[in-house]
């Protein structure tokens, strides 16, 4: 997913995106950002251990010196009901804790599909709708940065002329 | 989904399931019953106002004297990733507030589908697999209240025969 | 304790502060504001359910057109451990599903105290630390507005000389 | 925190109770027990990375075959306010999805204290209150096995002379 999320990330002309695994990402990476989209599997309904040991390992000077980033969360499960927005709910803890305003979709991006509170799979995300709320989950994400914390109001979402609510009621 | 979920209650021969809505519903459906299966719609990612008022009125001195019947839950919601999964999580609140003791299921229902923390579906459930989901719920309920509360352990789910695991992994 | 989060917000020169409760709020204090503080008892581990019918009858047709504002929560229990969090959580969602970008605090307001989630309290906030972090959620809720919608960066929390970490560690 | 709950645990004759931590416990302590109270710290508003490790690595052959089971559960962070009531429902959603029918207490057991969900703390619990709050959950873990368990429904706490409420609505 987190491929799609940051190709959506990467539609808002120069927005600059790095995609990071916690194998690659360090603390410099909350550093220099000025959003995130935090993802994960969910095992036992909550974020896998290896997301929670990178967070927990982070440099606690830093704590409390990050605030006002911005955050969204994704998350995939084995199954639909799997606990998939109940690790959103985890993600975005984390990020609230480490001093983040964080956000979900108020959009539809197909029959039945939104990401209010991150964006959600099982597997992968194979669907046209599953894959471009991934897509718009990141395109947000830019365009928030984009809007609050650089100062072009043009790049506000409801100043956007694409649809919002694809198949929305249907 | 609450007919289907109380079809599922039904299938075990010697339960007694009563199907109530809220307009119906009062206190004395407390009283009786062992198990209580509780569904909402999602509205903003929580319980209808409707479901909220019918707890927040129920007389207060029964409270805290109806502790260790058992619980479950279900919702829907206008799309997938619309936050089913965190009204089950209100609607468990107020069951374990109430001294309920709650669960999910582990069984699978189909492909990539589950009802770990509650029964959840985007508009009606249609398919085949949201369909088992909530009979299956019903099912577990009836089981646990047989097994836990009625002592008869032969209805204990890892007593059973049929398929828990339907599709698991595909 | 709305009482103490407004005279927090107030104390950024310059904020427009209004308070309102359910019964005198309408539709149009989502239009003008520009953030939300938003509390509720906490009743069964959720909001009250006048505050739940508060949004689930908003007008339909605002919704998904007042993306972009910011909000924070707050809520008071019984008791401690009577599921102030769980409210937040309520709280955040509905702000969440509504567009707002939220967010909680980082700082510490006295020995042992935080609103890392949202201000809580147990009947009334009688405590300083209990009061102050009301006060600091207020505050901080008008920082966030000016620093991120009205771009005054000499705003933002990290550029403020206050202690923002009282008796942390204590 | 553990050591109090494990107290309450042992209150009732008959139980048997090990107090295990992650670094002793595998997964036949998973096996042998009827119920479970399972705790960690709050770091960033959810459980040790090392909890989560603990879960994540479990045989997986196990999951679905330990249905039935009892659990609740207990967490203390740096400050009142700072996710532990999070921290919770990540614990409880770890349980219930292993098949665990979770509860939390309706009980009283101080001024303005309860432990609705889960026993909470800020540091180690001093007050008495909060150490009564883990040693009745502890207590009411064992009298849940045992009623609902065991079949010895003169365990059932709604047959307890002693005080549940105390200090309520003071």
């Amino acid at each position: 997913m987190a491929e799609l999320v940051a190709e959506g990330a990467s539609q808002l002309a120069g927005a600059e995106v790095r995609l990071r695994d916690i194998a690659n990402a360090d603390h410099t990476d909350l550093e220099w950002c000025d959003g995130l989209a935090l993802g994960s599997p969910t095992n036992y309904g909550s974020v896998s251990w290896q997301m929670k040991q990178w967070w927990d390992q982070q440099p606690i000077e830093n704590w409390g010196k990050r605030d006002g980033k911005i955050g969204c969360v994704f998350s995939s499960a084995g199954a639909w009901g799997g606990g998939q927005e109940w690790t959103c709910m985890t993600l975005l803890s984390i990020l609230m804790n480490y001093g983040f305003l964080v956000f979900g979709l108020t959009d539809y991006t197909g029959v039945k599909f939104s990401a209010h509170y991150g964006a959600i799979a099982a597997g992968s995300p194979s669907e046209d709708r599953e894959q471009a709320a991934c897509r718009r989950l990141g395109l947000r994400l830019s365009e928030w940065v984009a809007s609050l914390i650089d100062g072009k109001k043009e790049h506000h979402p409801l100043n956007q002329s694409y649809d919002r609510f694809q198949d929305l009621g249907k």
